[in-house]
């Protein structure tokens, strides 16, 4: 797709060690290359690009002073760290980001020691340094030793709640560690919150201090000897600093702001920090999300994410849709709801455009509420606008409603509130991997009493369930839907409101029925057509809800046929546990039923495409396909054979 | 148990309205009166004394003041709200506090529209009162109306993310909001963290600022004409008081410290309060806890939870144990496992006494790490030192992880390190009520790839736990353990190691094979003598795990019985889930097993001692009984009518 950039410094470099052998000067022009060859990488890859791009001088410069693996550098989110992963022996397979069988799209601890801690949700990297350090000091031992701990975290995964629960026990511990606050300005959305004002006003006269900020932050990791002259040139310099009144309080020595391009600052900081540093320091440098190549500083979300691209004029290869993503059919439908409810209004935790709320923001700004990332928060602040009247929407994918699993249980549901979960990236999501999988949000919600939990089995099917929820005034409901494309089905022009707790046959069969919760339906339909091919004809059934279940359904497909098989894009635990139960309850294994339940496999699936991960999963329709031979004692093996 | 109190004052209010008929000085006196009720109540019925002691002059001013239930008073954690119980049409039911079918100990919507937000879980209050405030600007229509609304926060509660999470958002938004920060210096524990440290900073020099701080938070709410004059003696103060910079960096007027005890600073500041706000403020209180109760007064932990007890002495009334609690041997257990081998540490969020790690605290402080109320912040923190070489455990209550739930899925279970949990309060808890069961961990963690997670039957299966887990060095595990007293079985002098998915024969039978999961062993124990004296003899197990399963036990189980019935102190989703799916894929089903699984029922179970709480959820030794007579289909209510 692109020549490769000219690197000879780079070429050099395998690990972090043969950085030691650079001047400043070559450092300089170090990270002029490893730019050149980030961008090459991803133009191949897509994937996250301006996140890298903004910390390229910060990669180089961490790694030309510290001395990993031994020391931990921790990226937050991670996202951040295709830099990083040239330069600690990664380089030969970066062009294999967030492929099936290549590099991962975020850091991973299997993946290499230079990854000491992964990550990929925001916010725990400052946890995750404090324990390093706390494990240095109590004599841990790890196979590359335990050295500096250095959290590197972005200003919008600072204002999340989990963040500053760690500088609040760092600063009480007095442990020495290193915080790197790498302000772009921009997470993923624009930052919102009044932390991210704060911080804007701490650069608000100048754009950065210099060394001015930097000196008056060494001064207070100066041994005692020389304090006493270095505590006058503080003195002086205090009316021309900005400070960092809030993370002094917190009990943390404050060295900023910075320019974290500036590999002039960059490293006599970090040098000094390393020499000197006691406690728990933060460091506030000052980046630019997408820096050094124009089409990314250009771009309303500073190249957060991105196809392949052409490196020369920016433009992204992307393949046309046959069908409107899921993500933008909420969209649309909610603010369509809206248009005729004005008591809907919508809460997000920093995921405007991911979660489709963008429309929603744009026609209804006033009734549209970005929280930040603070999924807890974002919960609770639903539950009271239910409790004050209002008809909240609380769009989360999957993997972050984690973050607010507590707040669902004692908030939401223990109060019954008619809080509305739009949960997106439900199942398995492709190329972030692991740990954005949509896995276990049935389990975990299907499980609260008095929660209402629906899939939808394809984009017609969610316009129906928002207007569901719309209409579901008692108590609270959820609604998944995957990453991705819609089956480019009729779409209807309004959506209609379901009877709560009915499913839906899809077509009549004999022998064997296949009950599917979600969009596997497409799936199933496939097995259906292979089946019938050989003669099996089976019945197909949409369960729409795994709580409450559609028990005359269930039960009569039960009755009805010599086996039962529930297909859901979720972990054990969810909609085939639930019918399990009833199942069990009503008596009917008693006399024997051939039951199946395919669920997501009980391991960690890395990245790939869908489609690949549900071939991992063994949920595609050849799979359906052959549980049905299977439980019915058609025999396959010897057929494949012939 | 103790003379009613003389109320005169208070014997004239029914509802908050009442009191405005009071002077500010009967008001003074209507305290007075409310503390010796609230005091008398508690030593009727036990539960939280302390804080609502020390929240006494606060409530009254309140109430005062500001027009409940159309003004929306939160109270943090709810467990402070005696005497706000006590003003607000209740005071006829408070000696039915905890109790069976009586009054919540926390604040509950269901229970009274004067609680308009309810809470048991920590820091949920500025997130709640700032859904009422958007809810109230935006047309937001309840029954009371929407008018002020009050969140009153710990100082303790105020180190949690999600409070910080709420504060970050509420400056962001500038609605009118009023966060009282009632810092008694006191959560359950003494409270640790760098915001603590920071507030006690705020009064370092005098205890309060009396007006002086009062008039200077106040001259912001000033219209403009006013303004003038008032700055300048703002100006005059600005030496003289402390300020509360990290409160208003992050938007929010700021005024305190003041006496919360003192009546004649709550009612004009509140009252100014009420008469000029227009964005957020915060109103910092300093308080006492267990206020004007010399026997609270002196306790360590303030009075914060209490049996019975007699008003003139304090002295409690406990009924003697018969075993030691599952809490204390955990804690013991985990000395012991300590003192031969030093990697392992401790982590708790705020819960050192209500884990038993106070114990390890006493013996190794530098190993046991109190990280706040911190669930997010401690799990990840935990991971770290896992992968830092340690051997943390991890300490929580089981609906407190709910807290902790995405870092236990991103941070350790993916990662697989081997953070040890031991999760105290699983199932069913009493006087706490639904808010504190741990209901959901077996669900919610038996379904994350490769977490081992168990139960102990009895307090000697606990000392195994707690050895296992110490050993198990290949990821995560979690032993669970519930609320309260042993059985009174035989100590091991030391835990073994159990090895890892291997259930127990307890005594074997026929015909019907009870499988259980955790301490309700006692009751199937108790089931299997009844159903012995009617001619049943059952086979009675301890699964030990619900992952991973023992295989060859629950099919062996399997084959050689008629029924097979699962019993487990958790929701819909665990261990019975894990059974059925085992069975179904075995195609044990195929051919017929009575198979059921006894799990918690689909409701939230209200507050009572924990063995009717199980009468209600249908799992103690009768409903165990007749579950295996209907199954077997013995006719049993023929015999009852008998």
């Amino acid at each position: 797709m692109s020549d490769r950039p000219n690197t000879p410094l780079l070429d050099l470099v395998n690990r972090p060690a043969d950085l030691k052998q650079f001047s400043d000067a070559q450092l300089h022009q170090l990270a002029s290359e490893l730019r050149a060859e980030t961008i090459s990488a991803v133009s191949v890859t897509g994937g996250h690009l301006g996140a890298g791009l903004g910390v390229v001088e910060l990669t180089v410069a961490l790694h030309a002073v510290f001395d990993a693996p031994r020391d931990k550098i921790i990226w937050d989110v991670g996202h951040q760290c295709y830099p990083h992963k040239i330069l600690t022996e990664r380089r030969d397979r970066i062009r294999t980001l967030r492929q099936k069988d290549g590099l991962s799209g975020f850091t991973k601890r299997s993946e290499s020691p230079y990854d000491p801690f992964g990550a990929a949700h925001s916010s725990t990297s400052i946890s995750a340094a404090l324990g390093f350090a706390v494990a240095r000091d109590l004599g841990g031992v790890t196979p590359e030793g335990l050295g500096d701990a250095i959290a590197v975290i972005g200003d919008g995964s600072m204002s999340a709640g989990m963040a500053f629960e760690a500088m609040n026990n760092a600063g009480h511990l007095g442990k020495r560690l290193i915080v790197i606050l790498n302000d772009n300005e921009m997470s993923i959305a624009p930052p919102v919150g009044a932390l991210s004002s704060y911080l804007s006003r701490l650069y608000a006269e100048e754009p950065f201090q210099e060394l001015k900020a930097a000196a008056k932050g060494a001064v207070s990791l100066l041994p005692e000897p020389f304090r006493e002259g270095a505590k006058r040139a503080k003195e002086m310099l205090k009316g021309m600093t900005v400070g960092g009144t809030l993370f002094e309080e917190l009990g943390f020595s404050y060295i900023g702001p910075i320019d974290g391009h500036d590999m002039g600052q960059l490293l006599p900081i970090l040098r000094t920090v390393k020499a000197r540093a006691t406690g728990p320091i933060l460091i506030h440098a000052l980046t630019k999300k997408g820096k050094g190549y124009a089409p990314a500083e250009r771009a309303r979300d500073r190249g957060h994410a991105t196809a392949k691209f052409d490196v020369v004029t920016g433009k992204q290869y992307k393949a046309p849709s046959n069908a409107p993503s899921y993500t933008s059919v909420f969209g649309k439908t909610l603010v369509d709801e809206a248009s005729r409810d004005d008591k809907i209004v919508a809460v997000t935790a920093a995921m405007p455009d991911g979660t489709g709320l963008n429309l929603f923001a744009e026609r209804y700004p006033s009734r549209c509420f970005d929280v930040g990332i603070a999924e807890q928060h974002g919960v609770t602040f639903a539950a009271a606008l239910a409790a004050g009247g209002l008809k909240p929407f609380c769009a989360m994918y999957s993997t972050f409603l984690q973050r607010g699993y507590d707040q669902v249980v004692h908030d939401v549901a223990i109060q019954r509130l008619p809080v509305r979960f739009a949960i997106d990236r439900a199942g398995l999501v492709g190329a972030d991997g692991a740990t954005h999988a949509g896995s276990f949000d049935i389990a975990y919600l299907a499980n609260l009493p008095g929660m209402v939990v629906m899939a939808a089995a394809d984009e017609a099917e969610l316009v129906h369930m928002v207007a569901t929820a719309a209409a579901h005034d008692d108590g609270p409901i959820a609604f998944r839907y995957p990453r991705g494309e819609g089956v480019g089905v009729d779409m209807p022009e309004r959506g209609e409101v379901l009877e709560i707790g009915k499913g839906r046959i899809i077509r009549e069969g004999s022998r064997v029925a296949l009950l599917s919760f979600g969009t596997r339906l497409e799936e199933v339909r496939r097995a259906g057509e292979a089946l019938t091919a050989r003669g099996i004809s089976p019945t197909i059934a949409d369960a729409r809800f795994a709580k409450p279940l559609d028990r005359d359904l269930i039960l009569d497909l039960a009755a009805n046929h010599e086996a039962l098989i529930t297909i859901e894009e979720g972990a054990i635990g969810g909609f085939g546990s639930h019918v399990a139960q009833l199942l069990a309850d009503e008596g009917v294994f008693d006399h024997g039923l051939k039951y199946r339940s395919m669920v997501l496999p009980d391991i960690f699936i890395d990245q790939a495409s869908p489609r690949d991960m549900y071939a991992v999963a063994g949920m595609n329709a050849e799979h359906i396909e052959a549980k049905v031979l299977e439980v019915l004692g058609v025999a396959t093996i010897g057929e494949k054979r012939a």
